[in-house]
């Protein structure tokens, strides 16, 4: 990271935003192209699941190049000044870096989806998760629940509040106007 | 695009998308190495402008491989249903995937830089922009002003709505329970 006076040193905090995200997105390679997708997603300490049909472009992607780079973000809104050089975005953003494998133990899958079921949907209705549900399951087009771990190696977080930093009033950017 | 019912077709709506966000985030790849970043951006019908300091891993990347994915997307909630699997997440996103070029000709570095100043900060605050200043810019930690620009080769729109469609509540996904 560049910007070290940017960095969120707490893991717990980097924790906090990953759980309170509602949306991450995957970040894929096929033969050097690259590939960004939105999803909904659970974390639970060093793991992100998350679901998908069982085709589609994420999965041809996954299948060939299983590493991944997982973002999220939050935004806190453009943060004036008096010129446009002094204007900046207050954000909170963690980006992470990990293996993704596509669960294929049934013990496994339910527990993930429970993961993810209990954040969007709550604890009663991640109870009705089981096993046997998450094998049979299929989708009003026919295909099956695919779920996926991301085991993650590396996890950053970065942020600038909505009120400067002593440090960022202390050292506004500036236009050297000379030279 | 796997689920066609759910594509955007029209490329009004989905420059309005664009034009909406106020984060993109740039997918990477090198040596099959994925990355993803938020930025702010403009976005100008076939093109997508940011900037960043003149060092840093995004430059790394997109100097080694100029091909990239941008997404955004509006996060509209979860949509209940009676029964886990029926639950859903209504939401909007751009995906475009383009060629990146770091603007090195001082008009365009300013016409770039104008475009995102008038989106973040208003009209007022643009007309300040010269090619010039965007020539003799340091940030605070020295840094130079690198714009770039993503020539967009593709772009597709998807979107579920917080009310279920007709197709949606004719076709609810299913679990098989036989078989």
């Amino acid at each position: 990271m560049r910007r070290k006076d940017r960095e969120i040193a707490d893991p717990t905090e980097i924790a906090k935003i990953m759980s309170d995200a509602q949306v991450g997105r995957i970040g894929l390679s096929m033969n050097e192209q690259p590939y960004v997708v939105p999803v909904n997603f659970a974390f639970d300490r060093e793991r992100i699941y998350f679901h998908c049909a069982d085709i589609g472009m994420k999965l041809d992607f996954l299948r060939t190049n299983p590493r991944v780079c997982f973002e999220v973000d939050e935004n806190l809104g453009t943060v004036p000044g008096p010129a446009p050089w002094l204007f900046g975005t207050a954000y909170r953003s963690v980006i992470a870096f990990g293996i993704a494998r596509i669960l294929t133990d049934p013990d496994e899958k339910a527990m993930a989806t429970k993961l993810i079921t209990t954040k969007y949907a709550g604890e009663q209705m991640a109870d009705m998760i089981t096993p046997r549900l998450t094998e049979k399951y299929r989708s009003s087009l026919g295909s099956r629940l695919v779920v996926v771990e991301i085991k993650v190696d590396s996890i950053t977080g970065k942020h600038r509040e909505i009120s400067p930093t002593l440090q960022d009033r202390q050292a506004p950017m500036v236009i050297t106007e000379t030279g």
